[in-house]
């Protein structure tokens, strides 16, 4: 036998141009002209601002739709991990910035050589990590960028705002090997916050940090040029914030659960972007009139934030039920799921649910129109 | 450049022979002895019980693995899904049930093909689905196994037992094309019961199930040469009852700090096996003295079951901060963790947390001395 015999089927055998209904399962539906509509609403956004954009790739991991962002006016890309950065290298993008802390020799020698080819940035919050970046670049003989990166409230990594980030700075802007750009103030506990007042509140507090960090980067002399930040849930208002000059959401394309439920403007639901992937699962086993069984379990459909949600069954619910099974209870007496009845499933958290996959099954009116790999997927390092 | 430059990196870039310390994080390591005792252990108990062993291979996912416990006397594996059985089967595995429910063409033809070349068996809950199974063997001129899956508690799959097992049974004994061998009658939902005596007596009620339609089995002239089930947590239980012929437990190998949690004979930790992997992560910012953060999140530790146990740092608490984060407090004056320190982890859930890593670790005697493929990783078809 071949070493791999099953691996067109396991990622996608099926026919181009088939229903989405004769896709085999579970499946990663990507809906390509709602994923469209959504890099457009945020592009025309930072484009109505003056703002750049520079979306976040590892909810998406894919090369492919990093060139739609990047055609649709995004100055490049953001990753979290130099593996996901090579991969996205490799496929063409020519301008990355890892948003996060990154230590280690094999990872920063990793990046030097990424700057030989490429314009890369990573975030730093601490000096001796930046001397180890430096000194990885110049024995690559490459500069590589750095943005200082304040902690406006979330309590992970960063620096305070302030002082703090001037000296730090000061730091950077000394080591040779490596060109200070600006600031990263990016706050992931403010992108959930529910209630759309509640949510502008939160991010005006971390505007403010950001903006006072900006005004004492200046009278330091040290870059501003670069200040990126926001979320989707608050691109809105640190856009307009005037503070940020790069916006570096990333959900906005796919949407998921979570987000929709923080609540919009006009309402209940978050709708500034639509919801653009779903899982397609099989009801493979119907023991009972009010319950039956599909594919999709935790291995299929993260649930870090909760549970899934299920789509188009009215009356029916979701469980997950263990690493392959999802659970389906009937709540009345609504229509029921026969066996090889295929649902669709919308994730409570898209980055971690798209991890599981190897491949996108991109649909646009109901057809299959391509095969996208997760190409960055499990890229933990 | 290459299309995937950074893969050996991404992957295991280590040398052979390495310190764990050497080894680039995240990292899933995989202590091979306290794996092989856990192997011998198991294997031990069913000799001693005249039970067959079947390990569950959804947990390592690893033909290698795999091999290493046919080797030590079981008669072949589970799995969940067909892209799993796929994988084991290419890489030598002669003998595989699929623990689990089956529907659609393309998985059940799939099935028949693998049907060609070993030994394979079904679990099937439906008659329908049954019959569809026989016309996809028919199709391709062989017999696929089928077991009768019984539902003794879980809720979950599987027909109920007695009666209604017994009418099962008699339909897929006249099936063409299958051949069925017996039951199946696992129980998910006790595995992981907290306290010694109340796990065993919730296996005594499932077993009792088990036992009443084995006898109905007999009685109707079905086959019961196999009735497979039993977990980690029940193998002692429902592996002494009598009411099965083979244990399908999967978490042993590995243990987790769920199956740590639920209790032993002799106190609070069920030690029958001993924790073998571990995720090695770097503290990769240190922006407080009280609070670190390293590089292992939702991405590399699973937390369906809650977060992963922080290991050799007293007095530090590990909480995940986002996918690709987890920030580590320290709770009074204990030592710090210095920007670089490597620590390790032990995952909630095994099985979840194995499906995100493309490789393992594999260390003795604190050295690297293999990388082994998470080779079924991702095969949810």
């Amino acid at each position: 036998m071949a070493n791999n015999p099953g691996a067109a089927a396991s990622v996608g055998g099926e026919a181009i141009g088939c229903a989405i209904t004769a896709i085999d399962t579970p499946a990663l539906l990507l809906d390509l002209d709602t994923m469209g509509r959504n890099i457009e609403r945020m592009a025309a956004f930072a484009r109505g601002r003056g703002l750049a954009l520079r979306p976040h790739a590892k909810t998406h991991k894919s090369p492919v739709i990093a060139q739609l962002q990047i055609a649709s006016g995004a100055v490049g890309v953001c990753c979290q991990k130099v593996g996901e950065a090579e991969i996205l290298a490799a496929a063409g993008v020519r301008d990355i910035l890892i948003a996060n802390e990154v230590y280690g020799a094999a990872k920063l020698a990793r990046i030097a050589g990424l700057a030989r080819f490429i314009a890369i940035a990573v975030a730093v919050d601490n000096a001796d990590a930046a001397a180890a970046l430096g000194q990885a670049a110049r024995a690559s003989g490459v500069t590589v960028g750095a943005l200082i990166d304040i902690d406006v409230g979330q309590g992970r990594c960063g620096v305070a705002p302030g002082e703090a980030a001037v000296a730090l700075g000061r730091a950077v802007a000394g080591i040779e090997g490596l060109a200070l750009k600006g600031l990263q103030a990016y706050h992931g506990g403010i992108q959930h916050v529910v209630g759309y007042a509640a949510r502008a509140e939160a991010a005006r507090a971390a505007s403010a940090k950001v903006a006072a960090t900006v005004a004492a980067f200046k009278a330091a002399g040290l870059p501003t040029a670069t200040v990126s930040g926001g979320g989707t849930g608050t691109y809105a208002f640190e856009g307009a914030s005037g503070a940020l000059t790069e916006l570096q959401a990333g959900s906005y394309i796919f949407m998921d659960r979570q987000y929709r439920e923080v609540g919009g403007a006009d309402g209940p639901i978050y709708d500034d972007f639509e919801p653009a992937i779903s899982v397609l699962a099989t009801v493979m086993s119907v023991p009972a009139a009010d319950r039956v069984v599909t594919d999709a379990g935790l291995k299929t459909l993260s649930t870090d934030v909760g549970p899934a949600e299920l789509l188009d069954c009215p009356g029916w619910s979701y469980t997950p039920g263990g690493d392959e099974h999802g659970i389906l209870r009937r709540n009345g007496a609504n229509e029921p799921l026969p066996l090889g009845t295929k649902v669709r499933l919308r994730p409570s958290h898209c980055d971690t649910t798209v991890n599981l996959f190897d491949v996108y099954h991109v649909v646009r009116d109901g057809k299959l129109i391509a095969l996208w790999p997760v190409a960055a997927r499990g890229r933990i390092r």
